[in-house]
């Protein structure tokens, strides 16, 4: 089995920097990368690439395009992409007309970096679908994987259906 | 979604007791119960029941028939096991013959006290196929998702490919 | 032996808080707090009280009139307070006339919930630090000990000597 | 302010290493260089120097002296050692002749691998004795710091007061 990963920012991969009085987070060494070298035992081939380092508020069409044809352009057929959750939905969107390939968004509601992330569980939520999805995009979120079309974020931050 | 959790022991529920001039572990509070209350964000009905506190390699046809009567007599039609890995798959080729319902082992080869345990994001991947699964036994380990007769443990202690 | 614990903020016990687009921090269960119920194993008399939850740069005068009552009302002779790290010296000061009582201020520059905090470990110095001076007001930060006036922050976050 | 670390093993640097059926402890990386690398912040010179790796009960005669000779031959006037703590005391006695140095023994009722360790707060709370006393030999357990003998370990494994 091969998993490409795309990394695209978001909450799970915002590390802390201190400035005079202020908690910053800026983005630091990718969250499935720290999991993948320590802990994940996985027995697969992977490879992760940062296609961007973005609050996902921030990110445009120009963002999202880009991420699109990293999907495309890669020979894999199932692919990771590690996003900020505010607009997941939004990309997953674009991704959408991408055909033969299983496409699985996650994030996280805490970044990684703290003790009690859900990333983790998100990303592995993430590979357990991806072993048996052949094609479509999907949002893996709160232990639940939906079809993109199929969920919202709700105002205190929970995916559930639509 | 519903999901009936049982957990039967194994590696990924031993927690640490000190005792004059060694280690010795025995079973706490079970790793999915404490991931479950402090971190998953689970947007799903689960209910998680102890059926055993035991190694794997200690448990015998009688806890193998215990397990199987539970998954039988429960009501949900996606059931989680958390087991020992070393006879992961003797437990899995007994409940082999129960129909309708998608069951998946998982476990982790370090306990889930330990910082660097496998057992959150394994928990994840078994989450993340029960999404999808409908009818078989399972086993999730090293990211993968196995049909339970497909796969095999090595010496070094990796599920994979038989 | 007897400890009188104070918490007033700062980044130590800043929890992480999701909203829309950001990150931002709040104050939650004291670090200190939650240390002394999971790990520390401490043979000793102690109390934690919260006197305020604030960045240490929104402090003020009154604030520290505050912290200083505290500390005189206390009937304990050794007194530990959790506060940020940016005006911990200026509230030294303000407590610099107490006479008679040991007390020192730690804190942390990522908070306790981050995998990767030195919160632990500066309670730690704090601790060690008490068992030993009757007098004086000090800061533990860094591994060091600083009587208060002996020390500075850089401006990378770092206590060292005046 | 410069500080030499020996380690001698113990509980504090167990690592865990699956083999079949059975969880077993080896010595892995110290915890105490792992703590400095990510975490401790110091703001002094130390350095860590591995003398043995080995549970406290198993040590002789012959380690306890070749503890007592790398204390006397470092150039170092604070030492720092983690070791186990069933014989951390034994140990301390052999290191009581030494004079002009400040030797503090410390280790942890858990190993630093687990997430709820009190390595971290134990090392702290050595870090800061050794800040202030000059001369003696210590340990530092449970939040105190005791001279030598004057404490002893009790059969629920805490350090208390002779």
């Amino acid at each position: 089995m091969k998993i490409k990963v795309f990394t695209a920012g978001g909450t799970i991969d915002k590390i802390y920097r201190e400035e005079r009085g202020t908690l910053n987070f800026s983005f630091g060494k990718q969250a499935i990368k720290e999991m993948g070298e320590h802990k994940l035992k996985l027995n697969m081939d992977y490879d992760i690439e940062r296609l961007l380092a973005k609050d996902s508020l921030e990110m445009n069409d120009t963002d999202r395009e880009l991420i699109k044809e990293a999907c495309q352009d890669s020979v894999a057929k199932k692919i990771l992409i590690t996003h900020g959750t505010d607009t997941m939905i939004e990309t997953a969107r674009v991704l959408s007309s991408i055909k033969g390939k299983a496409i699985i968004l996650t994030g996280a509601s805490q970044p990684y970096r703290f003790r009690e992330s859900d990333a983790e569980f998100n990303i592995g939520v993430a590979f357990g679908a991806l072993n048996i999805l052949n094609d479509g995009v999907y949002i893996a979120m709160n232990g639940r994987v939906y079809e993109w079309d199929k969920c919202q974020k709700t105002s205190d931050g929970q995916f559930v259906e639509k």
